[in-house]
C-alpha cells in the first residue's frame, strides 16, 4: 500500500486537523466526536443543511460545508458509516433553530445511523427531517444497499438545496425541493482500478489489466458487469444509456451534466468523457444547461468516472448559480 | 494502458472540445493551432497574461484562463512543448494593445520555443516580455532542463500576476511582479507511482512497491534520490527542509503554502501533508497567511504530492485575494 499516511488509524483524524488548519476561515472542526460545521454557525432562522457519510469520498461532504451548501458534515472512518452520537452532535452543533435536514445517501448503515441520531437530537429539542439519495441506476440492491445507491446526486442535492436554505426556504420547501432533485437526478460509474482502503492495506477488489467495471459503486461494490477495456467513447455511451432511459430524460429536458472523477483519473480524460456526453445529449435534442466536471465524490484512488445528469427546472438553475463558499466550492462570494 | 481515451493521438484534441463544451462561457477553444483564449478577450487596454506547456499537467494551464487570470493558454502535446507558432496566434489573440506577458517554465523546449514565438509576435506589432519560473529547488540540471525547473510557483505567479493585470498594472509593473514572485517562492515534489503518457502507452518509469522518489520532476524526471516509503509527516519534512532553506524563510515570514496533489493521490491524503507542513512552519514562527490544496499542476495520475512556499508581501496577498473566475479557479465573481 502506497499512500501519504502515518497510521491508517489515524488518517480521518489527521485530515481534519489539516482541513481546521487551511480552513479555519470557513469551517470548525470538532475531533470527538468528527464533524465539521461552519464558522459562523449555528445561523439562526435559518433550516441547516447536514449531510456525513464514510470518509474517502473527499471532498464531500466537509468540503462542502459553508456559506450557501451544508452547515455540517459527519466523516465516518473511510468507507464507514459516521455513528449516531457523531450525527447527533453535528445535528445540535448546526441547528439555528429552524429544523435540520438530514441529507443521507442510500447506504443501510448510514440510513439506520442517520435515523438513529435523528431520533436523539428530536428528543433534544432538534427539528431534524431527512431525505434519502439513491440515484445510481446501476444496480437495484448491492453490498452495503436496499435499493439503489445514493452517489453523484448527493453533490448536486446538497448546492441546490444548500442554496434553498440559504434563501431563507423553511424546513417543508428544503425537503420538498431535496426529494424533487432526488427524483430527477440519475448516475451511474465506472472503474479502471481498484482502491485501496488504509486500515485493510489491501485492494478492495482487483481486475486484470485489460478489464473494467461497468456501475461499480463508490466503495468498489459490484457493478452490473465486468467487461474488457474499450475506447472512452464506447464507455460514455454504456453508462448514458441507462440513466437517459431511467428517469426518462427526452428531447427538450434541459439538464446539469456531471462528469466525475473517482480520484485516480487524470482531468484531461473527464473532459474527453465530458466531451462525448455532450455530443450524445445533443443528438438527443437534450439541453446541457449547466455543468460540473472534476473529482467531488471519489473513491480514495480509484480510476474511474461516474456520469451524473439532473432533469432541472427553473428553481434548480437559479439555485445552482446562487454563490456559494466552501473549501471545494466557491463561486460569487 | 488503463485510461478514458479513445486514440492516444486524439486525446488533446478531445479533451479541448470538450473543455470548450463545458466552458463556452468562460473561454474560446482554437483547436489548429491549439490554444484556450478568455471568452471576453481580448481585453483591450489590459496586459495580457499568457502561460502554456504540455498537457497532462491540467488544470493547468487551460483550468486558468478566465478574468483574473490568464487570458490565453498553449497546450502541447502530452508533457511537450507547444510549438513557436501555437504560442504566436495565441499571442496575437489574446493581445489587447497593452502588451503581453509570457509566463514559461524552465524546461528547455518551452524556454525556445516561447523564445521564437515572441520574436515572431513582435514581427507582427506585439509587445511581448517573458518571465521564466524556476522555482523546483531539488535539482540544479535536470532532464529537458539547464537550471532549475518550473512547477508548483507556476500556478501561484499565474493567479498574483493574472489579478495585477486585471486591475490594469502596465506591462513593466506586471512583469516586475512576476519576477518578484519568482524570487520568492521555492518547491518540491515526491511521487509514490509513475506516470503513463498515452503515445508511450508504458509507465513513464518505474519504482519498486516500496520506494519513493524524493525531488521528481513533473514528467517523472528524476530527483535528489530514491528511498524507501516512509510515513506522510517525515516525507514533508525531507521535502520543506531544503525549501526553507533555499530561499531562505525565516521567523516572523508571511508565507502561502501551496500542497498539490500530482493526479493520483486523494485529497484526504494532501490533507494530511498540510497539517505537517502547517505544524512545522509554525514551529519555526513562519505564518501561514494564505494556502492552496488540491489537485493544481498535475502529472497525470501520478500519485505524489509537491509543497511550494511563497513569501508573501501586502501587495501579493491583495492579489491572491482578488476575485477570478476561470474553469479551475473561482471566487468571488
Amino acid at each position: 500500500m502506497k499512500k501519504l499516511i502515518n497510521d491508517p488509524d489515524d488518517v480521518v483524524t489527521e485530515a481534519l486537523q489539516g482541513m481546521a488548519a487551511a480552513h479555519g476561515d470557513l469551517i470548525r472542526v470538532n475531533l470527538d466526536p468528527a464533524y465539521i460545521v461552519r464558522a459562523d454557525g449555528p445561523v439562526q432562522g435559518k433550516v441547516a443543511i447536514l449531510s456525513g457519510g464514510g470518509s474517502g469520498h473527499e471532498p464531500m461532504h466537509g468540503g462542502f460545508v459553508g456559506r450557501g451548501m451544508l452547515d455540517a458534515a459527519c466523516p465516518g472512518a473511510v468507507f464507514t458509516s459516521p455513528t449516531p452520537d457523531q450525527v447527533q452532535a453535528a445535528t445540535q452543533a448546526c441547528d439555528g433553530g429552524a429544523g435540520v435536514l438530514h441529507i443521507v445517501k442510500n447506504y443501510t448503515g448510514d440510513v439506520l445511523n442517520f435515523e438513529t441520531a435523528a431520533e436523539l437530537a428530536a428528543a433534544e429539542g432538534s427539528n431534524v427531517r431527512a431525505v434519502v439519495i439513491d440515484d445510481d441506476v446501476a444496480v437495484k440492491d448491492s453490498l452495503y444497499t436496499a435499493g439503489r445507491r445514493g452517489v453523484g446526486g448527493t453533490v448536486l442535492a446538497e448546492k441546490i438545496v444548500g442554496a434553498a436554505a440559504e434563501r431563507g426556504d423553511d424546513l417543508d420547501a428544503v425537503v420538498a425541493l431535496c426529494e424533487r432533485v432526488n427524483a430527477n437526478v440519475r448516475s451511474m460509474g465506472m472503474a479502471l482500478t481498484s482502491c485501496t482502503v488504509p486500515a485493510a492495506g489491501e485492494p478492495t477488489f482487483t481486475l486484470g489489466d485489460d478489464e473494467m467495471e461497468i456501475g461499480i459503486g463508490i466503495h468498489g461494490e459490484p457493478g452490473r458487469e465486468r467487461l474488457p477495456l474499450e475506447p472512452a467513447d464506447r464507455i460514455v455511451d454504456r453508462l448514458l444509456e441507462p440513466i437517459l432511459e431511467d428517469l426518462p430524460f427526452s428531447s427538450g429536458d434541459r439538464t446539469l451534466l456531471f462528469v466525475n472523477g473517482l480520484g485516480g483519473t487524470p482531468l484531461i480524460e473527464l473532459y474527453v468523457v465530458f466531451r462525448r456526453a455532450a455530443q450524445v445529449l445533443e443528438e438527443r435534442g437534450i439541453t446541457v444547461a449547466r455543468n460540473l466536471v472534476g473529482d467531488w465524490i471519489t473513491s480514495l484512488e480509484m480510476a474511474g468516472t461516474s456520469l451524473t445528469l439532473l432533469k432541472l427546472d427553473d428553481e434548480m438553475i437559479e439555485l445552482w448559480d446562487a454563490p456559494v463558499l466552501t473549501p471545494a466550492l466557491r463561486k460569487g462570494l
